[in-house]
C-alpha cells in the first residue's frame, strides 16, 4: 500500500460534505490565498526559493508553503501552492514575475503563436507541480481536503493576450468580439490544457477541484455564454466523465447576477461568490441549486476587529441552512495580520 | 422673458417621457462621456483651454465640446461638460490631473482635514460650471434635454481619501468599517455638497440629473447599504421635495444583483447598468420598476461592425418593451472611432 492510498482523505472529510448537504453546526472552512505573503513563515520559503516560480516549481517548498496554514489555523482543507499561469508557462509562452508590475509574458500576436503552443511540453514542464500535489496529500491527515485549481480559459487568455494583468482588457476583448475565430482556437487548447492540469492533480491526489474565472465580470450576455461559460462547461462535463466523485467549485468572480442557474449550466457542485453577491439574494437564489462558497470581503479581514466579527457573523446568519463552505469573497490580501485569520477561524467554528 | 426661458426644455423631451412610459419606437439615447478625446475637436477645444480642470472651469469653452456630439450624432440630451472631482476642489481640497496617472489629490488624513473643506467656498468656486449649464441650456434645442451630473459621495469619498484612482480601496474601506465615525463626516458633508451641486445645476437650466457611483461595486452588504445606498437615498429625497418634476438616474456601476428593488429604495426614476448586467434579468427584475440606462460594452462600441451590431439589437430586442433610455454600460472609451458612434446612433434610430 502506497502512502497515498494511506494518507487518502477519507471518504467523506467535512469540505466534501458540504457538497451533499447542510453541514451540522459550523460550515467547513478554507480560504484563498490561505499559504501566502501575509505569513512570516511563507516569505521565509519564498526568499529560500528564488523566484515566485521557482517556488511553485520547487515540490519540497511548495509542499512547505500549503502547509504554513494549516499549522496554524484549524482549516478543513490545504490547496496545491501553484498559479494560474503555470498552464502558459507549461505551454511555452515564458513567463515571470515583476516587482510592482506582477506576471509578465510575451503576448500573443496571432493564431500562429498559438499554434507554437504545445499540450506534450505542459504535462512534461508541469510534473514538478503534479510532484507537490503526491507530496502534499502524503503529508496532510486523512480529514482535509486537498484543493487542486487552475485559472478558467478567459482569465487564462487574458494575460496570454494582454501580456499583463490589465484593467480594461482591450486586446483580449478584441480577440473575443472581432476574431472570434482565431479566439476560439487559443480558448480550445486552454479547455484541452486546463482537463489535462486538473485530471493530473486528480491522479496525484488532489479531492476538491476550483476553477478561479478571476476576470469573468467584464462581459456582456453574448460575451459571457461564450467566453466563460462554454469553456467552463465543457471542462467540468469532461472532469465529470472521469472523476465523477470529485466536486468542482467555480469562482466567476464580478458574475453578478448571472450566478443565478450558473452551477447548472455549467454542471458545477459548488460556486465560490464574491464580496458583492447579496447574502439573502444567494440564499434564496443560489443556494439551493448548489454549494455557496464565500464571501467575507478580504480588506475587511485585513481591518479585523469588530467590522470584521459582524461580516463573518451575516455570513454565517443567512448561509448556515443550506450547503455552504466558509471562505472570503477574493484572495487573503499580503499584509493582513496573521491573528485576524486566527479570529476568523475560531470565530466560524464558533470559538470566539 | 429671458433666454433660459425661452429656450428651457419642453413638457417634454424624448428623454424624459421615458421616465413615464415605454417609448413607442427607438428609445432616447445619448452616451456617456459623449464629449470627450475620441473627438477631435474635443482633443483641438481642449488644447486651447490649457489643462483638463481649466476646461472645465472655462464656460465658453465646456459649453462648446458639450456640443460638439450634438453636431455629429442625432442624441436626445446633451451632458454638462465637467468632472465628478469639482466637488473636493471646490471644497478646498486641490485637485490636479497628471499625464498617465489620472485625478492627484492631497488626500485627507482625519476629521480634521474634513473640517477644513466648505460647502461655501464650493458654491462660489463653482459659479462658472453653473454658467456653463446656463449657457448651453440657452444654445441646446428645446426638444434636447440637458443632464446635470454629480459623483455619489462614495465614489467621490475614495478619490479624496486615496489621493487618486485606486483598486483596492484600502484607505476608503479602512473609514468605512474601522473608522465609521468619522467616514460619516466626510459623506454628510458629501451629501450636502452633492444636493447643493446638483440643485444649482437644476435651476441652471438641467432637466435631468444623474449621479455616478463607479465604485459601488465594491463592498459587501452592510457596506453597500451605508456608504452607497444610504447617502444616495438622502439626495434624491431632498432633491425629490425641491424639483419634484426632475428625474434622476442613478448609475451604481457593479451593483450586479443588488439592482433589484434598488431604485424604490433610492427613490431614485431611472437605473444605469453596465454591460454585466444580464438582459433578460434587467427586463424581468429591474425594468418593471424603473427606467433602465444602458448597457452597451464601450469595449464593443470601440469594435464596431457586426459585433457591434449584435450587441445593439441583443439590448433593442430585450429592453425596448419597457422604460428605456440607450446609452452605453460605461464612458466612451478615448480610441473610439468616432464613425462607430454614428452607426451606434444610426442603429438605435432604427436607420441602419
Amino acid at each position: 500500500m502506497s502512502v497515498t492510498e494511506i494518507n487518502s482523505p477519507a471518504a467523506t472529510t467535512r469540505l466534501s460534505a458540504a457538497f451533499r448537504a447542510p453541514t451540522a453546526g459550523s460550515p467547513p472552512i478554507w480560504l484563498m490565498r490561505q499559504a501566502g505573503r501575509y505569513l512570516p513563515e511563507y516569505r521565509a520559503t519564498r526568499a529560500e526559493a528564488g523566484s515566485f516560480l521557482d517556488l511553485c516549481y520547487n515540490p519540497r517548498l511548495a509542499v512547505e508553503v500549503a502547509l504554513q496554514p494549516l499549522r496554524r489555523f484549524d482549516l478543513d482543507a490545504a490547496i496545491l501552492f501553484s498559479d494560474i499561469l503555470v498552464i502558459p508557462d507549461g505551454l511555452g509562452q515564458p513567463l515571470r514575475f515583476e516587482e510592482g508590475v506582477g506576471p509578465v509574458l510575451m503576448r500573443l500576436e496571432d493564431t500562429a503563436d498559438v499554434a507554437r503552443l504545445s499540450l506534450e511540453r505542459m504535462r512534461a514542464h508541469l510534473e514538478p507541480v503534479y510532484e507537490t500535489v503526491s507530496r502534499l496529500r502524503a503529508e496532510l491527515p486523512r480529514a482535509v481536503s486537498l484543493i487542486g485549481f487552475s485559472g478558467a480559459p478567459w482569465t487564462v487568455a487574458t494575460y496570454m493576450l494582454e501580456g499583463r494583468g490589465s484593467r480594461e482588457f482591450h486586446l483580449a476583448k478584441y480577440w473575443a468580439y472581432a476574431r472570434p475565430e482565431d479566439f476560439r482556437v487559443l480558448v480550445d487548447l486552454l479547455v484541452e490544457a486546463t482537463v489535462s492540469h486538473l485530471s493530473a492533480q486528480v491522479d496525484a491526489g488532489a479531492d476538491v477541484l476550483q476553477l478561479f474565472d478571476t476576470w469573468a465580470g467584464v462581459f456582456d450576455d453574448r460575451g459571457f455564454a461564450a467566453w466563460v461559460e462554454d469553456p467552463i462547461r465543457r471542462i467540468v462535463a469532461r472532469l465529470k466523465a472521469r472523476y465523477p466523485q470529485v466536486p468542482v467549485i467555480v469562482f466567476a468572480r464580478g458574475a453578478g447576477a448571472r450566478l443565478a442557474g450558473l452551477a447548472q449550466r455549467l454542471g458545477a457542485d459548488g460556486l465560490g461568490l464574491d464580496p458583492t453577491v447579496p447574502l439573502a439574494w444567494a440564499r434564496e437564489t443560489v443556494q439551493p441549486e448548489t454549494t455557496v462558497q464565500g464571501n467575507l470581503d478580504p480588506a475587511i479581514l485585513r481591518i479585523g476587529g469588530e467590522a470584521m466579527e459582524r461580516a463573518i457573523d451575516d455570513i454565517l446568519a443567512a448561509w448556515r441552512g443550506g450547503r455552504f463552505i466558509f471562505n472570503l469573497g477574493h484572495g487573503i490580501l499580503p499584509d493582513t495580520p496573521p491573528q485576524h485569520v486566527a479570529a476568523l477561524v475560531r470565530r466560524v467554528r464558533g470559538e470566539a
